[in-house]
């Protein structure tokens, strides 16, 4: 029944009307994706990243686009240009990013697809240089503000719908229900990054709720965006969470 | 006279045949440029690296294409294209690049423009978790080979020119000039990185030598690249390092 239920979502899906035609089924919505990576400075030349593309985030802001809903994305520094239809903010480290979620509520969904960095570097206004004894310099990380969870804990202006991601290597299923008890967020879209998923246009996902977990088979990336988007539609008419 | 003899051999190099036709003043020659950042990984998601875009030492690799040379160019992770008629070997780490420039060799002539991590990071097989305490994990890091120092001071195939690259944020001229006594190079390309360079089309350099040092005006990234190969030429032609 889900998977019919989805395939007709879908199906309705495809036939949406670009923004600003007839309605979609998020019309009248704000959804707020964040997507890409973010860049942690250390001195004016280098920086701490990860392998984030912003492919999947930027799937699921068009998506959510083509559904009819307006739609803004905060995206860390990206390869990929920025979705039709949609009001891309750019930022590069996680505390801009941060500012620019808060700056952009309320929403009434909250996609965070970005891999926000946990941590961040004190950095040094002058480039760091090898020391004359040869000793490596040390590294003072800082924690970085936890953005998923600030929004999924507002108390008035809590975007009715949260949804995180956890992009793990073991224990991915584990891992996600964890995360999904520890930040507040209704939903968690899970995958394993130990096989190759960085930068690569297709995903395995699980999504994982406080009732249990579905599992989807390895698909494109945009078709995820779809199904996902199609997935909180479904949530939403059914007047709860997922 | 230097400036008339630049000039010269601008002139001739913009009248330059491409690869394959008539040959060009560095017309049997190999030329071996690295480009790009290198990228170190800390786990499978996150990594270390810096903001060098290789816009410089691509350009460089081209000009010294359309000077007749075969070029080969040893690039970490770029958002560019590979310059037309350059042999290109794509790289990740500092480790993988010395591996590549060593396959390269031997050269005549090694320009090392990359911005190679000075460290690494004893990698994680698995994505680091925040700890229970809160505590920011450590990051090890490890000191990286020394690519331009390797080649420069190679006994019997060293190359005939050796050309560094130093990225400075103060005191350029002495970093410059102290780069190229510790490293054993022919030629430091110095510039200043305080100001916005990084990922520009435009580069304001300095040229140390062990006998002086020749600074140039802010000029495009190709002209920076097409009077460098020029002066290049001029070295050999004059039987010495520059």
């Amino acid at each position: 029944a889900i998977v019919a239920a989805i395939e007709a979502a879908l199906r309705v899906d495809t036939r949406l009307p670009l923004p600003g035609a007839a309605p979609g089924p998020l019309a009248g919505r704000h959804v707020l994706v964040t997507s890409g990576p973010t860049r942690e400075p250390i001195d004016p030349a280098r920086f701490l990243s990860n392998r984030s593309s912003g492919k999947q985030g930027h799937a699921i802001a068009a998506a959510a686009a083509r559904g009819g809903a307006r739609v803004t994305l905060v995206s860390g520094p990206v390869e990929i240009a920025d979705p039709q239809g949609v009001a891309t903010r750019h930022v590069e480290t996680a505390q801009q990013m941060l500012a620019a979620v808060e700056a952009a509520l309320p929403a009434d969904i909250f996609i965070g697809a970005a891999a926000v960095a946990d941590w961040r570097v004190e950095p040094s206004a002058d480039k760091i240089k090898k020391s004359a004894s040869g000793a490596p310099p040390t590294l003072a990380l800082r924690e970085n503000p936890d953005i998923l969870a600030r929004v999924a804990q507002r108390g008035a202006g809590r975007p009715a719908l949260v949804v995180g991601f956890a992009a793990e290597t073991r224990d991915v299923l584990a891992h996600a229900q964890e995360k999904l008890a520890r930040k507040g967020c209704d939903l968690i879209v899970a995958n394993d990054v130990g096989a190759g998923v960085f930068g690569a246009d297709s995903n395995e996902v699980h999504l994982v709720t406080r009732t249990g977990v579905q599992s989807w088979p390895r698909l494109g990336k945009d078709e995820v965006a779809a199904r996902l988007v199609a997935y909180i539609c479904e949530s939403l008419a059914a007047g709860g969470t997922p």
